[in-house]
């Protein structure tokens, strides 16, 4: 069971997640619990960090932030023990080695002998998300939204059933119910779509712990931790009742976009090369590239898009190489967005594709540009029409809830 | 070094400690930093443990509060780093290992190694105080005040040449400033005279860190963190020029007194026992017990001090042995308070303890009881008369600086 942020802010929000694993170990099964910080203390803590020195090493930031967990956890435990249950904290240190960059580290390891003893002895584990121990012996975090990743990698390594993540949302909608009011929510999603509609902006769990569980092959579900309902569970296939689920899981909107479009490129092999390539170095994103080329005049336009917060870099590396790659002009535009149709049905059927390009052909949204892979079609489209390309896609493929959620 | 929690309080006033540090560092000594929480974060870390479970597992109290210190030991890592210095935090679990009850922990032993070698490396090393791990491999904090005993623990651990106490006061006075304005910052003091002068309510150092400093003849300096003061040393002996310090050190005044008198109780050996073993045995420290025979009458008054807030839990347990010890009465008093002179000098010259006596009796001050040890002479005398007392002895043995302090 992991906890978030908001269900852990403040000792009644705690007794009351106590009360959910009570209820869980209650009915007979062996209960790990990875919390977060209490909501907000993690920010107030890297705050601390920014006016202590802007540009701090990032171990002595592990060893700040990682204490908002700690925190956590021995309330928890504390708050279980009031409630009758065998429970004691584990240290992320005692627990989890890490590796890689410190304030954005990789679980290597889990120790899994302590906690299965834990296990069998009947006591319940808590322990605090988003850090371990690197190899030199130091604290190390995992990066923001960690502490999912650390529940997915614990779960895995004791070999759990089943890691149920507990937030602020009752489970993985069809689409932003901001946006379209009858969204749905579902019922069960692949890990697939699941790391496809995160992707493109649906922040439920951090896309890292979704790749890990998929790897592991380890069942999640997302779960309301105020209120008792089923949520979503993420499973690697669907089967039983779940294969009647819609083709399609859901609609995306993502208005984190930018459009670069050089003109006049020459029409040769390996200028697509030379322009994502420095992009890459510079740890650029970039995405939907459209390489067009004007018949017999041997040049072509080159568009692409990047985060909007990275394009006036995007355009630094690019202008500095303009003799090298050859372009007449360069032109961009922030005011785009993306709207993605994510569902493993996209695979088998290619109508499903078609059927997105003419309902939005219907309302005359252009598409600027279209990418596509196994489970998932992407336009790129006017931002101002992104809302109302994402209500007719969630109409057209069936996805409304017969009800406002 | 070792920052208190007022020093600490914040990023501005880290910075200073770290200038602090800086210089220590640039004058060519090796330094290890000890470092207090924040000034009211162990005391809210506290109360979120009391909302959580009144009575909550210890070991998990110390998972949350141990987390303060690791805070301010990041933060001011990385502020020493923007200073231009090599510095990193160590985690109490790596270096100081304690033994007996969490919540209040001794200190066993310290792993030098690592600390040696970031020494003589060139790195300041910044360590949270008043934690450490215990045998069982779990946090184990080291109760109230317990960063002193950590620095001193860890000075020795390294084979320190002096362990420096930066705190919110500018040294040791010769008694209360509140009460005597005329107060004087003592030079020079030793162990003993530290540890009696803390026994009676001066808190400026914990008093287990004075016992440990002694045992490892440690010496200590007492310096305000935010003024250039000398400070106070803490010594083995005085020499040089601090023998020429007053014979007494200083006037210490405890209001935190409670006097119990049984009357009528028989004159036997084994009276006293009867009624300060069950004391003992529930907790309760007591102290100037006298036991006073009327001449051939076969009964006696016994009279003896308790903590004002263990009165009640007192007078219960002897109650409770009325029959077996055999009394008469019981009268309480707990408007009574204790006035001492402490110094080095009582122990060769027991003049000072009768003029002690003569100039209380002078103000017509009332010894309702009389305690000695080798370096201290306290009264017991009515609270209303404390004040008075303090300032008479304090004047009548020449302590009175030339200015208010």
């Amino acid at each position: 069971m992991k906890f978030g942020g908001t269900s852990m802010a403040g000792i009644e929000r705690i007794r009351h997640v106590a009360e959910r694993v009570k209820r869980e170990a209650d009915s007979g099964n062996e209960v790990l619990v990875v919390v977060s910080a209490m909501a907000g203390e993690t920010d107030r803590l890297v705050q601390l960090c920014r006016e202590a020195a802007p540009l701090h090493d990032p171990k002595e930031y592990d060893v700040v932030v990682a204490s908002g967990e700690q925190v956590t956890s021995g309330l928890l435990a504390m708050t279980l023990q009031a409630a009758g249950l065998n429970a004691r904290s584990f240290m992320g240190w005692q627990l989890v080695k890490a590796s890689g960059v410190h304030g954005n580290a990789r679980v290597e390891t889990i120790e899994s002998a302590l906690l299965d003893e834990a296990l069998s002895g009947g006591t319940v584990a808590v322990i605090p998300g988003f850090q371990g121990v690197s190899t030199d012996g130091r604290l190390a975090t995992l990066g923001r939204g960690g502490s999912d990743t650390s529940a997915v990698a614990i779960a895995a390594g004791v070999k759990a059933d089943r890691c149920d993540i507990y937030t602020d949302v009752d489970g993985v909608y069809t689409t932003d119910p901001r946006i379209v009011p009858r969204a749905r929510k579902l019922d069960a999603i692949t890990f697939e779509e699941m790391l496809e509609l995160a992707g493109v902006g649906a922040k439920v769990l951090q896309t890292r712990s979704v790749g890990l569980a998929m790897r592991e092959n380890l069942p999640l579900r997302v779960l309301s931790a105020f209120e008792d309902k089923p949520g979503t569970r993420v499973v690697a296939e669907l089967s039983g009742a779940d294969m009647e689920r819609n083709q399609i899981a859901g609609i995306a909107a993502d208005r984190n976009e930018a459009r670069i479009t050089l003109t006049g490129v020459p029409d040769k092999p390996g200028t697509v090369a030379q322009v994502v390539n420095p992009l890459a170095e510079a740890g650029i994103a970039f995405d939907m590239i459209v390489h067009a080329a004007t018949p017999n005049s041997g040049a072509s336009d080159l568009t692409f898009t990047v985060p909007r917060a990275s394009l006036a870099q995007a355009l630094a590396v690019i202008e500095q190489r303009k003799g090298e790659i050859g372009y007449d002009g360069l032109i961009t535009d922030d005011a785009v967005a993306k709207v993605s149709i994510v569902g493993v049905g996209i695979r088998s059927n290619p109508q499903l594709a078609a059927k997105m390009f003419d309902v939005l052909a219907e309302r005359r949204i252009n598409l600027l540009a279209v990418s596509t892979s196994e489970i998932k079609v992407s336009a790129l489209i006017a931002e101002a029409e992104l809302e109302l390309a994402v209500r007719v896609l969630h109409t057209a493929f069936g996805l409304d809830a017969e009800q406002a959620a």
